[in-house]
């Protein structure tokens, strides 16, 4: 079943504990599609100036991302530059360019409007509620967001929520949104928002899904480097979301599939610059990592 | 099988997020017995005051809970008080009295030498090696320790960890144990020290241990509200080591097993202050919380 994702494209350069690595490409949308590609045909929509390398984009079209919905602009892409400390869950961005990225109006094109599974990666509430009606009859959508449109944007977030079935945030953004402290009455607020689970990204420490009475954790993999941080909790969106377009099962055990898929995800990205790791990774990779996932977890 | 616990009882007050209580028993082996008498017989080795309230320590001996070992003095019990932030994980100490802790010699009675079972609550490292000397043929060493020891005797702690099978301690004291600040590079670094396993408490994310190329990870138990939460980790480590002396199973699979039940006595321990959960627990409450972490963390 094709997913479609609507979010940026960008061109970074991250310090990270690793080391740097100027001028890579990245944003939501690059690395949400290039994780959903494993699993699922992939329809990105996102913008992109005249500076973005065009033999990324031959790539992605290899690798099953249908980039009908990509504007290709004259301008700057979207550039991000950061630094991560030594504890990797804090960052500072150094420098912001929008470029491009600016005025994107996302436009569904007529190939995109049948999409069932859909995921809104993190731009202004109103343009992804823009997206959705677009769409013909959106079935699974996805959401994230970020403490900027939680803070500035309330009115309008709120109401994508009530059409939104499976929000992604992490911890300090769940807490921020729901006006609450402890983690599970802050996820009982934001079920009653609308989604019908939210997915918490609490970075080293993994993920914990509430779904109506039902909640799941599980921790990140344990790796003796992350290399650079970005993209992990996109990868997370995109093996999560590429998995359950592709089994088509949103069941309670689906989901939890589904979730592990993506911490596997978000696990191979960091283990280098950029998406470099995942333009390496092979299908019997995630498998493996899968089930070492199962075996860090399983008791006894 | 018998389980020996050596470690402080105290007298605490405590300003936590659920309100404040003043004068509550506590001290990491009283928890300790407490959470592992509901597995197995315990001996417990310490030193109250004469003003230690003695109705607590019928209970305890009511509980399974050998006293034998426990000295009565004429002076004040170990008194602590402390606040914690809305952040549980960081907590002040407001005030400290050591009393008749501060000369504590831990002797064995003649009764406990043939132990087997035995953790080492965080006491200087030099009186917890003289417990190990005490005893006859320890088979399964438990320990603790804390960031002051690691500072300032850790010649003496280096010594006693090649004698220890496993040590539990917080993210912070094995990073600064280990001088690494990656978990994996930690956890790896301090097996070399002697431990074949290390027990990992990351607070409100739950456990995580390494045993040789094993890894495990168990989530905290999801709470909407920690009341208190003193003794936490004592009681895990009650659980936990209870567990594995009641099935003296210390396979991968037992120690798992042993690791979920101390999660649910750590668990329960916060939801009330000082100890007060843990009077009113019965083993099924337990047993239900158990299968509520396996529902927790099982994958499809």
């Amino acid at each position: 079943m094709s997913l479609l994702v609507v979010g940026s494209v960008a061109i970074d350069s991250v310090e990270a504990p690793g080391g740097r690595a100027d001028d890579v490409v990245g944003g939501a949308a690059l690395y949400f599609s290039l994780a959903a590609s494993f699993f699922t045909p992939v329809r990105m929509v996102g913008v992109v100036g005249a500076d973005f390398p065009r033999p990324v984009l031959d790539d992605l079209r290899r690798r099953g991302v249908d980039l009908t919905g990509l504007e290709e602009q004259s301008g700057r892409t979207f550039r991000w530059s950061g630094r991560y400390h030594e504890d990797v869950n804090v960052r500072d961005t150094l420098h912001l360019d929008l470029g491009v990225f600016a005025d994107f109006r996302p436009t569904l094109p007529e190939s995109y409007r049948d999409s069932r599974y859909v995921f809104l990666a993190n731009i202004d509430p109103l343009l992804q509620a823009s997206v959705l009606e677009q769409l013909r009859a959106p079935e699974v959508v996805g959401c994230d967001t970020m403490n900027h449109w939680i803070a500035e944007s309330r009115p309008a977030l709120e109401r994508l929520l009530e059409r939104v079935h499976l929000l992604v945030i992490n911890d300090e953004e769940a807490r921020l949104l729901s006006r609450e402290r402890n983690i599970v009455r802050s996820a009982a607020r934001i079920l009653e928002m609308g989604p019908r689970a939210v997915l918490i990204k609490r970075g080293e420490y993994g993920i914990i899904q509430f779904a109506g009475q039902s909640v799941f954790a599980v921790p990140a993999f344990p790796l003796e480097e992350v290399t650079d941080p970005t993209g992990a909790g996109d990868c997370f969106a995109g093996g999560f979301m590429g998995e359950l377009a592709r089994s088509g099962d949103a069941s309670p055990a689906g989901l939890r599939r589904a979730i592990v898929y993506g911490s596997v995800m978000g696990s191979f990205v960091v283990e280098d610059f950029g998406p470099r790791r995942l333009l390496q990774l092979t299908r019997e990779d995630i498998d493996r990592r899968y089930r070492q996932f199962v075996a860090l977890t399983q008791i006894g």
